[in-house]
């Protein structure tokens, strides 16, 4: 029995782990086209920064710990250019054959340029790949650079602006949308762009970039560009070969981390999920997502019966010392789903002020109908991932605000106010509703 | 219409604050027997240790700020001495009579020292009351203390053990039983000892002290003693009044308040409410608790009905820079009460290493019949209410482990691990069940 494993990286490589801990007989076969697997892209941005010394720190495991280890047959720069699954085989660049009984899709996304020109030019980058941070850091080590644009303002976007500013460079980051993070809340945007602002970044809004310069962008000189444009799902390999593509571009998958192919199973940033509150598929190519739809493919392909939930669309980022974080829908995409949204917002210190307790900013959003929550973000230097993780597991759970005010939740000096300020921002919505 | 409450501190504070808000006609009036109204008790241990400056910071709101912003009426060295229901009538110490609509009971709880002779000797202490922070702060001010003895093991001697050893002294904790945090968990009560020996606490378990002497107890030479032995609910005036004790000897309220008696409600640290996974009687006296069934009270005595849902169990505390938390059951405590507990311990970053993660014990409990997360401890310097929250919000929910390991946690390397802690202690537990 083989089990073969397209792409190695977060969901890849979990896939195979989990296999290989629930069979130890299964022959796995993982084919990744560039030189490392199991590398943490996530990190790429302190490594710029420096808080990461070496790119060697984010590899979690090279392809012989695999091997001699976990007995997962790892080959890199293994490109596979066709499935025929109706021989269960794949075709790899140079001609090999190899047969799978299993296979599972982790081909992973890439970055989408959406046609801008000049996307290839020395001067401009993005932060997806090891081979790109490499080039990168060299670009920034030479000192040449003084001024960046960069292009994008969802996380990578977000956490490419303050690495470069950690560098001293000048940077303007531009947006072709009117919000940040790709929440549309005209709070959290503003919040986000004047702490940009505090902290020497220049934003700006509906721009739409089609083209790169030698010295600018958009009319905005500069020495180097980061182009965080977004991600596209590496498909094409499994829609020609008769895989199912959603709406979202990326490849359908159920619970179960299934494609329409039986025997075939597609995780991580390549796959399509299901959105907890609205049902409707999603796309959230993360490296948590990743790595979770990654290990119940892993689960499923080696005989268990496993599900993948979900996803509520949480997402945290830290932002030159600020952390911002968001899960669920906004109030302005609750709308359009359907429902009937009231949102509060309050602002309290994350714990007692002598316990350098510093303000944090939560905005929750409810159903009017149903009063239940639908999402929320928070905001401040401290505090913001315990805050959005009650909100993310509220979610999952279908909660109502009525028993959302009433969690009990830790309390001490050290680390909360008495009331929660989630706690206060859900009393405030409920006067509202 | 007038409400009467009964106790200015927690529970009190936030009935009179939240029936104002929903009731601008009713004539609301408190009494508290001490002298100060609305104060953090929470926050005595770091007024000890310095972190809170003065006892002034303490005071949440003044009787006066009450009175002129709120338009509630407050009577400080007000004791109320006998209720007679049938004539809806509190009566106080000097003899006056005041009618009442609707009685809230918020009377507190006083330190139970278990019957210890000695305890009013005046190098004992307790941690109780502005009061008694005064006193000892004045002792520990006169620098004649070198050696110290707490009794008891909960968070109140944790944190004045803590408060303790800030100051200098050498401190010895004594308990009669054999955990601490009142958490039946040995590898818990190993964390929390070793801990507190690493920081010069010495602990003594299975001592039951039954009596203080002029410079020792129970054999250990002190200056100074904290008494931190439980606390007791103040139901006697209610008890007189026909309202009705539960067996956790504090008062039965249903889910809106109420006590047996039309018109009463009881809320905070003289009452009881619902242990969340057993249905059973719990009895909870924490701040956040108090200012949570406090402000249902004044909901329904305002004539609303909301509900408390009851209590998960939480409790947090930090102990000479380790954060400790415990929510739900131990596994000792859900094997008597008839689940059938499997436990799984991991320790992990709380974040990436090069943001100063650092290692986190995450230990969880869930029922093998039906995979319900049952409860669980977090240990660790950084990182732990983050943790203990999602698993209390679970524990709110009913929520199955196969659920729980794939909640939508956020991830960033600032903020957690790709796998947070939580998620890779469900996955270890899910190869138990």
């Amino acid at each position: 029995m083989r089990l073969v494993i397209i792409g190695g990286v977060a969901a890849g490589m979990s896939a195979a782990a989990r296999a290989r801990r629930l069979d130890r007989s299964l022959e796995i076969v993982v084919f990744e086209k560039g030189e490392v697997v199991s590398y943490a892209a996530c990190g790429i941005p302190y490594y710029l920064d420096g808080h990461v010394p070496s790119l060697r720190d984010l590899i979690v495991a090279t392809p012989e710990e695999f091997e001699t280890k976990r007995g997962v047959q790892v080959r890199t720069r293994a490109e596979v250019v066709k499935i025929a699954h109706s021989r269960r085989e794949v075709l790899l660049a140079g001609g090999e054959r190899v047969r799978y009984d299993k296979l599972i899709l982790a081909t992973g996304a890439r970055p989408d340029f959406h046609g801008i020109e000049g996307a290839d030019a020395p001067h401009v980058f993005t932060l997806s790949t090891i081979e790109e941070a490499r080039r990168l850091k060299s670009y920034l080590d030479a000192g040449k650079a003084v001024t960046a644009v960069v292009v994008g303002g969802g996380y990578i976007g977000l956490e490419a602006a303050e690495a470069l500013r950690a560098r001293g460079l000048r940077v303007t980051l531009v947006t072709d949308t009117h919000s940040l993070l790709q929440y549309e809340d005209p709070a959290l945007t503003s919040v986000l762009e004047s702490h940009l602002r505090s902290c020497g970044v220049e934003v700006v809004f509906g721009t739409r970039v089609t083209a790169v310069e030698n010295n600018a962008v958009a009319g905005i000189r500069c020495d180097l560009v980061i182009l965080a444009t977004g991600l596209r799902p590496n498909v094409e390999l499994a829609a020609d070969a008769g895989v199912e593509i959603g709406r979202t571009g990326a490849i359908v998958t159920n619970e179960r981390t299934e494609t329409n192919l039986p025997g075939v199973y597609a995780a991580g940033d390549c796959a399509q999920t299901k959105h907890l509150i609205t049902g409707a598929p999603a796309w959230q190519p993360l490296g948590t997502t990743a790595n979770k739809m990654g290990r119940v493919a892993g689960s499923n392909a080696a005989g268990r019966r496993e599900r993948f939930p979900g996803v509520a669309g949480t997402a945290i980022v830290r932002v030159c010392g600020l952390g911002v974080a968001v899960t669920g829908l906004s109030e302005a995409r609750a709308r359009r789903e359907g429902f009937q949204p009231v949102a509060a917002r309050i602002t309290a210190l994350n714990k007692a002020r002598y316990f350098f307790g510093r303000p944090l900013t939560v905005n929750l959003v409810a159903d009017r109908a149903t009063r239940r929550v639908l999402g929320g973000w928070v905001a401040g230097e401290l505090g913001v991932e315990t805050r959005i993780n009650v909100i993310a597991a509220a979610i999952h759970n279908e909660m109502r605000l009525d028993e959302f005010a009433y969690l009990d939740l830790a309390y001490a000096p050290p680390f909360a106010p008495v009331w929660d300020p989630v706690l206060v921002a859900a009393q405030q919505l409920e006067k509202k509703l």
